[in-house]
């Protein structure tokens, strides 16, 4: 019988500043929503700069993550991975799924740049499906020798994909898009049109006939959106109340 | 100023069984060596079957780990990979270094098999860089349509590639080989040819003329071999003492 390895403390060296406030609306893997940008913000000690020096070199990154917001210890056996369409159980270890025993995510993103600023150092990132707050543990260089691995087989890869959604924006939705991109969000449109093409909804609401109205918050924005068969439609465009 | 997330408390869920007993001669990445074979015994209560199911349609997974036998805490801002010849000081989070803040590493490697056995579950794993009694915290199938990015750009990759040694044995180390291929260890000699072939020596010993023996664990055995330019000869196999 084996001796089982101790427990081990793991703190946190950064924190993700992200366009996406909840869990609705985040695309289901990093690189999908190019247009998602994020940084990440070093703490101390770790945002001494010398500590991702030769990083730049690289494209991309993988972000070690935590999977926050979860109750901890709250996870089963099984789940049903929003890729396989919501109606499919497999093994917690089979999925991506953050309600896990270990709650730790690995995310591959784009490395943009690293700024020093504000006494502190940030790096950012594009093509991010990181909620907002998101511990990080760790980051390492992603090495293509190693990480890229060609030959691999995706045992999910049978299940027919996802359509994607065709998006439109109502007059109204349009006009007010047309001033945030002016004033705050450049590049609003794109995002928003990106997400909601990759149809953010969960599987299961795939399967209800009567639910065709969804909502989902992006920087401090209420974007909600119709759905009818193929077909999103962004129908407004709100600020949120507590912002 | 950020208030900083509370750490975590990580558990291990299995143990790495592997015939790397000591960090010398372990692969630099998962991979490298096709022969290296391990397994992951899954600890109570992850070792329900259930929690491993689908997993075996995909052919590669993460294995998300801790280092283990460093000292804790025991990390430096810049490291010397052995990739970059170990004479270039890169930040340490620009490394894929066991010495980091988070002592945390992943590695995607071959999944044979999932067996049953002895009352727990074992993953069978193949082209493996990992040391024995390695502590596992997580298991995630690789995702080729995430995880394999094509256009990433590897900083390091304009290195001077490292080059292979053509290894040969004497009369008497292939005829133990032989012996011990027959009763213990299959394919035991393509096993040393592929470990040693990829120069497990650190990238510092190739700047001293004066070092030219080696020696390296491998299952129950020392296996001993000298290094002339890139001519490597194993002389010697033989059972560790203390076994």
């Amino acid at each position: 019988m084996m001796t089982e390895p101790a427990a081990l403390e793991i703190k946190p060296i950064g924190v993700i500043h992200s366009c996406f406030k909840e869990k609705f609306g985040i695309p289901r893997q990093p690189g999908l929503v190019a247009g998602a940008r994020g940084s990440l913000e070093l703490f101390s000690p770790y945002n001494d700069i010398t500590m991702v020096s030769a990083l730049e070199t690289f494209s991309h990154i993988w972000i070690i993550f935590l999977f926050h917001g979860n109750e901890p210890g709250k996870w089963g056996r099984m789940v049903r991975p929003p890729r396989l369409g919501g109606n499919r159980r497999v093994g917690v270890f089979a999925s991506r799924s953050g309600f896990r025993p270990n709650p730790v995510g690995i995310s591959a993103v784009q490395l943009e740049s690293i700024e020093q600023a504000k006494g502190t150092t940030f790096l950012h990132l594009k093509g991010i499906d990181l909620l907002d707050q998101t511990p990080v543990i760790d980051i390492k260089p992603y090495v293509p020798y190693s990480d890229r691995i060609m030959e691999a087989v995706d045992g999910y890869a049978d299940q027919p994909e996802r359509e994607k959604l065709s998006v439109s924006f109502t007059a109204e939705a349009d006009a007010v898009c047309q001033t945030l991109e002016a004033v705050k969000h450049p590049a609003l449109k794109r995002l928003i049109k990106e997400i909601v093409g990759n149809d953010p909804r969960p599987g299961y609401y795939a399967l209800k006939k009567n639910e065709s109205e969804f909502g989902m918050v992006l920087f401090d924005l209420n974007i909600r959106f119709q759905v009818t068969g193929h077909q999103a439609v962004i129908f407004a465009i709100e600020k949120k109340n507590d912002e």
